[in-house]
Parts: structure tokens; C-alpha cells; sequence
């Protein structure tokens, strides 16, 4: 998520009342989370599990719980909560507000572009050319819609992302200033929900093709020229790259990689990173040929049985 | 289902045009199926097998096809067809009527409540304080949404049980005159659907978080402070207790509880009663370890068999 | 999908740009891919796997993409790329436009039928009597809903068909001409997607009941009375008859039947056309005591391995 304009360390240390490490005029532009997070912005750590993690990531300021030492050229904010302060950080200068327009008059919608009746396209949101958005639609504000795109009915684009921390009175949310950015000659299905970014963007790639009823997790990556057949669900920080095709109902869980080329048959469940070029089947999944294999042995269990039962 | 003011035994008989044994005054209350039935209402019971289970249930008062003996302090209405009569005091007392408005003249929305552009809100629906209610949202009539509730856009609230008696002529339908109850800082992501009660309420708890595309069947009570991940099914008069946790696209068969603080893996069917603050994988699911160690025995088949090959 | 008046093979040859074999006078009134195609019609054959099905089809037409010999009282129309072709003539006889009303004046709407607000109605829809089509439905153009049907919110009838064809440059969309067709007294859950046929319909069988968030694929034929739980996912030209349930969450791999009286429990996958009175189970499905069976077998494999470690 970035900033309208930049800002210096010292400055939001200040506007957020806290303590600082670091040279108070580092440039800052925006803030994103951990798995996401780029050079020139601040990220959070509130566990030290994850202190190492933050310190040598791309993030220049790290707003942290614990008096750790500053690393050359970066900065730390010294916060009894980082994970408060840094939705403190997206509330302020995050643009959500309530809208009283079916489209709203902030929103750029491109030459050629159809919007059907009933769709709702809220503030900021950007649609290139060519687009064609079906009725009842709903695009949350910032979003960014290339050309040549088909939405079909129903199909939700920026909801916030599903991302809780535990908090003894109960879930605290960590508030979604990113975005979703649909690139050129992309079709989503009806019924859809594609997640916006916590504070990085959620990207579905050129040309791929979403069927109905998928979910597309927070800040997740999708290349260009994947195919995603009805009711597939991708969880959060996912990347997928290039010409995946992933067959009806496959679950994808959160942080991990399938690699380019890679099929995944119907109803799979990915449960950890897997490499391109290859045809996976099974809950959780494995190479294709070897889960087939392992079910044509299940079948023949009674045989073996039988047999152990008589000659032992 | 409550009536909007109590009648009496014999006022309800005497409008469905039906005899009744017991004292003809005996206040009730409303109706409800007979999972859910308390003190003071009216059950139904059409065949042989629930007649038992509806006469020692709590209800006042039994709609039964046959003359049973009636007991002690309750009372019994003959019907030739309870199923049918059950739906004419559903439709009685029932308010849907067409709308015309996008937010209902009758319905109340607290102070600080915002509703995004084109969400419908039906008649006597009540949103508390502090609410989002986002674009394309369907909230059905009388139902109940507490304060600092989110709910994202697309997501339905209150459309019908999905529950059909099987009649030589076709599927005959149980009106759905029970309502949804959505507790204080409960957040439902996009595209989720709640069903209505048949006769009693649907029931999401305080603190209660779900993801997108998430369906809830009729009837069924979600306690306080659970995490239900994308694409989870939960079918109808289902009870999960406090502080569960449902991976994505897990399912939950109807008619059982999963106990306080049990976590169910991605994918896996509930398909029995589980108890509390263990770890479920699989469909049918089991305790997880258990599972994991069938699993990688599957996977020592080949090994099994070749060894049974040579040996014997 | 059918022309709005008959045309000749020689005005369509024409039109087209092409060559073409076979009496210029044959009468068209329509086109249809290979699966559906009536008498009448033409359909198209891109690939060589293809052709002889293709020519022995009812087709009476064929666009191809090679100098086959013309079957006798048939015709054919040779294109360098018939795929392209066959989008133009959808394009030609599709009547989808932008629509400017919620419900489209084309619309024909009978006695009794209840539109609530923010539903979507394009145009030449038509809806039977006694209907009722909650809020923010939406349904495309030319889609033909019965008497007695009942939509409920958010549900989206007539998006376009999942099927693209692979070019070098990226996928190409089949464009859908076809159209979802609703029988009397069908009910329809929440949050479900029903695609148009690619140009054939999509047919929703007399009586049958559907839950939420349901995926009906394109050119699918449901039959009459089938129940199919929540999150059910079907692919395209599926046929299913009369009489099966399937339970929540199963799916329905495309191109294959599902004899009448079928049973389906809950997230099983089915990947092969399966006869009719039987109960299935598993992921890929089988006859569910088969099924039950080698869950009980793979339980007892720790058993199985502790002994050949012994015995052997």
C-alpha cells in the first residue's frame, strides 16, 4: 500500500507517538506486510519469530515490539503494539468512505467499456477499454480493471482480506489497504470473490480465465494464461505462475508456489509448494501418476488381506 | 418461529379446522420443527418414527397423523397432514411481502451504520450500530444483525431453508418462517450464503469471523469466536460451539456438534458428532494424526506388496 | 441456439466468406457445437480427431477446416478456421446488448410473479407466472424461466459457458449463444451460477430443487425432482436424470451421464458416467460399500504391516 506522498521516518514516528532507531529522514512511500513487503516501505513484527525475518527483508522501517538494534540504512519504530500501529498506518491513509453512487464519480471507466445495471463500482477504481462488467457486479474502491476484461454477475472484486490476530477479547482485524489489479483480457466468472491485498496488491495476470464461484485469497499472485475451473479457492500470499490450469474445486493453501505448466486434477488439495510442469491429483496432492498408483493398490487390500489371513 | 401475539390450543385447532385433545387453553407461543422446539410451541410429526421423539420433546403441542394418547399437561392437534398444516401456520404468521424499496421503510439501522449502494434490506430487518453492510448485500426480512457487524458484498442473508418432504406428486417445501441472528462483531466475508431457520433461527456468534463463499445451513448455531476459512459448507440444524476452527472447503454434515476449540483441516466432511479441542482431517475426517499415519502407510503399499510377492 | 429465421447454406456460405460443398438450397435454423447438434444446424470440426464425428453427427452442416467429402444430403463450409467462424455467426444472431433498465422492457413477466428490488432482468427473458425472483438476481438475456420458480438472492442464470481454445497468443472464448432454461416449480438457492449453453441450453429440469452456491455448467441437462446439496459443482454438458440427489459439495466432471435414482454422498468426484439406483462415494467415485469397504481396510493397515514385520 502506498502513501499519497511520501513520508520521512521521524514523521511517522511522531504522527504515530512512538520511539525511533535510524536516520529520521529516511524516505518512506507505503507500508505492506511481511511476505510482500518492498524497499522504501515499512512493515510489522509483533513476535520474535518473526523479528530476523523483518530486519533482513526488502522493508526499510520495521515497526517492532522489542528494543532490537537498527540495521545500517534501515529504521525501526519502537511499539508496544506493531500490529495496532500498523493498522493505525492503513486507516489513515487508506480511502474507503461510504458511497452514495451506483458508480461513483472518482471512478475511471475506459472507452468502450459496458457497466450493466445494478453493478457497483466504488471510488478511485480505474477500467481500461473494451471491458465488459455484468450486472450486480461489485468493484470496491482503488481497484484496477486493464482492458478487454469480462466480469460476469454477481462477482465481488476487493473485499477485505481474511486476516485476524488472536487477541485474548478476541480477533483483532488487521485492516486491507491493498488492492486488486486485473490485467488485460482477463474473464472472471460469476459469483466470484477476489480478495484485496492486506497492504500489497492481489494480481490476477494477462489472459487467465477464472470459471464461477472461485475464491482468490489477499496479495495472492496469478501469471498470465492460467485457466481456474468452477469453485477453486486460493488462500492468501499465494503465487502462481504462468499457463496453470487448476481443475474444479482444487483448494489452494496460503504462502506457498506452484510452478508454471503445472495441472492440478479436481478437488486436489496443495498443501505445500510445488514445482512446475507436472500433473498432481489427490488431498493433499502428489505427483498424479503416484496417487493413481497408491489407489489401485487400495483396491487390491482385500486380496491382500485374504491372503495374509490364509498363509499366516 | 414465534406468533406475534399467543394464541390457544383450541384457537390454533379450531383455524386449521382440526381436533385436538388436551385443554383447549393452553397458551402457545409460536412453532418449530422438532431439533429446536421449546416450552410453549407447536412440533410437527408425520410419521411413525418422530412421533416418540416429538411427544417426550418439549413442545406444548403436537401436529401428529394419528390418534396417539395425549400427555400430561400438553396437547395434541390430528391432522391428516402435519406437514402441510405446519406450513399453513408458517404462512399465517409469516410477514414476507413483496418489496419495493432497496432498504425496507420497516426495517432499523442503528446510529454510525453504513449501507453500501444497492444492498437490500428487507422488511423489519434490525442492524445495529457500527455496522458495514457492503454493496449487492441481500439481508431477507425480520432477520437480526447485531452491532460493529461487517458484512462484505454480495453475501445473503436469509434466504430459505433448503429442506423438501418427498411427495408421490413432486418435492413438497417446508416454509422457512425462522429467522438469522448475526451476534455482535461477527464479520462475513463476500458471497457467503446464511439460510433462515425453518422455524427456529440461524445463529452466528459474537466475534465470529467467516470468509467468502461460505454456506450455513438452516437452523444451525455457530458459537462465539470461530474462524471459518473460504468455500466451507456447514449443512443444516448443526452446532459448533465456541473457538472452532474450519480450514477452506471443509464440509459439515446436518444434525451434529463439533466440539469447543476442535480445528478441522483443508477439505476434510464432518460426517459425526466430534468432540472438542482436537485436530480432524479427512472425508469422512478423524483425528488427524490418525489420519496422517494412514496415510503415509497408503503410501508403504507398494513396499507391502512386493514384499507378499516374493515371500509367500 | 437457433437463427431468428431459417437461412440457406449458401447465404450462411456467403456471409461467411467461404467455400462450401453440398446443395447451396439445404435450410439452416441454427448452430450447435458436437455434443447437442440437431438436424438443421451447423456445427464446426477444427481438429482431425474430430471430423468423423463431426460428419456422422445430425449436423447437417459442418465448418471445417479441411476438403473432407461432403455425406450425402449434407453440406459443408471450408474455413481456415472454423472455430472463428462459428463465433462469428453467435455473434451475428446473438442478441445481447448493453442494458440501460433493471428489468429490460423486452422482458415478459407473467401474472402473479414477484421481481424484488435490484434483481436483473435483460432482455427477451421470460418468466412464467406465480414466480419469485429475489433480490439481486441476475439473469441474462433470452433465458426462459417456468411457472412457479423460485430464484433466490444473488443467483446469476445465464453467464457465459468455461471454454476456450488454446492459440499461441493466449486463450480464445467460445462466445455463448445458447440460453439456461428453467422447468415449472424448480427452486434455485442463493449465490448459484447457471451457464448458458455455448449454443445449445442449459436445461433445469421440472421440480428439482438446488441449494446454495451451486455450479451448473454450460449445455448441462438436469433432469426432473433431483436434489443437489449445497456447493455442488457440475461441469458442462453434463446429463443427469431424473430423480438423483447429490450431496453437498460433490463434483461433476464434464461430458458424462448420471443414471435416474442415483445417490451421490457428500464431496465425493465424478469422473465417469455412472448407472442409474446406485449409491456412490470417494474422490474419484465408486459404489459407496465398495468405497466403505476400503476405508475399513486402509484402517486396519497398521494391523496388517505390524504382522508381515513379525511374521516375515
Amino acid at each position: 500500500m502506498y502513501f499519497p506522498q511520501t513520508h520521512t521516518l521521524h514523521d511517522i514516528a511522531e504522527w504515530l507517538g512512538n520511539e525511533y532507531a535510524g536516520k529520521g529522514d529516511l524516505i518512506l512511500n507505503g507500508i505492506n506486510e511481511i511476505h510482500r513487503v518492498e524497499k522504501g516501505q515499512i512493515t510489522f513484527a509483533d513476535h520474535p519469530k518473526y523479528y530476523q525475518k523483518a530486519l533482513y527483508s526488502a522493508a526499510t522501517v520495521v515497526l517492532v515490539n522489542a528494543k532490537l538494534d537498527c540495521p545500517q540504512g534501515k529504521g525501526l519504530i519502537f511499539s508496544q503494539d506493531p500490529f495496532r500501529d500498523f493498522n493505525r498506518l492503513t486507516a489513515r491513509f487508506n480511502t474507503f468512505s461510504p458511497g452514495t453512487n451506483t458508480v461513483s464519480p472518482t471512478a475511471e471507466i475506459g472507452h468502450g467499456t459496458v457497466i450493466q445495471p445494478n453493478a457497483f463500482i466504488g471510488d478511485n477504481v480505474v477500467i481500461g477499454k473494451n471491458c465488459l462488467i455484468h450486472s450486480n457486479v461489485s468493484i470496491y474502491h482503488n481497484c484496477i480493471i486493464g482492458n478487454n476484461v469480462i466480469i460476469h454477475a454477481n462477482t465481488v472484486i476487493g473485499s477485505d482480506a481474511f486476516y485476524y490476530k488472536r487477541r485474548p477479547e478476541g480477533y483483532d482485524k488487521l485492516l486491507s489497504g491493498g488492492r486488486v489489479i486485473i490485467q488485460d483480457f482477463v474473464e472472471i466468472g460469476s459469483n466470484c470473490s477476489i480478495d484485496r491485498g492486506v497492504t500489497s496488491d492481489t494480481i490476477i495476470g494477462e489472459g487467465t480465465k477464472l470459471d464461477n464461484l472461485i475464491q482468490i485469497g489477499h496479495d495472492t499472485i496469478i501469471g498470465k494464461d492460467c485457466l481456474f475451473a468452477s469453485q477453486v479457492g486460493v488462500a492468501g500470499c499465494v503465487n502462481i505462475e504462468d499457463n496453470v490450469i487448476l481443475w474444479g474445486q482444487v483448494g489452494v493453501q496460503k504462502d506457498l508456489t506452484i510452478g508454471a505448466g503445472s495441472v492440478v486434477l479436481g478437488q486436489s488439495g496443495i498443501a505445500k509448494s510445488m514445482e512446475g510442469g507436472k500433473v498432481y491429483f489427490g488431498s493433499p496432492a502428489s505427483d498424479s501418476r503416484e496417487k493413481m498408483r497408491e489407489l489401485a493398490y487400495i483396491k487390491r487390500l482385500p486380496e491382500l488381506i485374504k491372503i495374509l489371513t490364509e498363509k499366516l
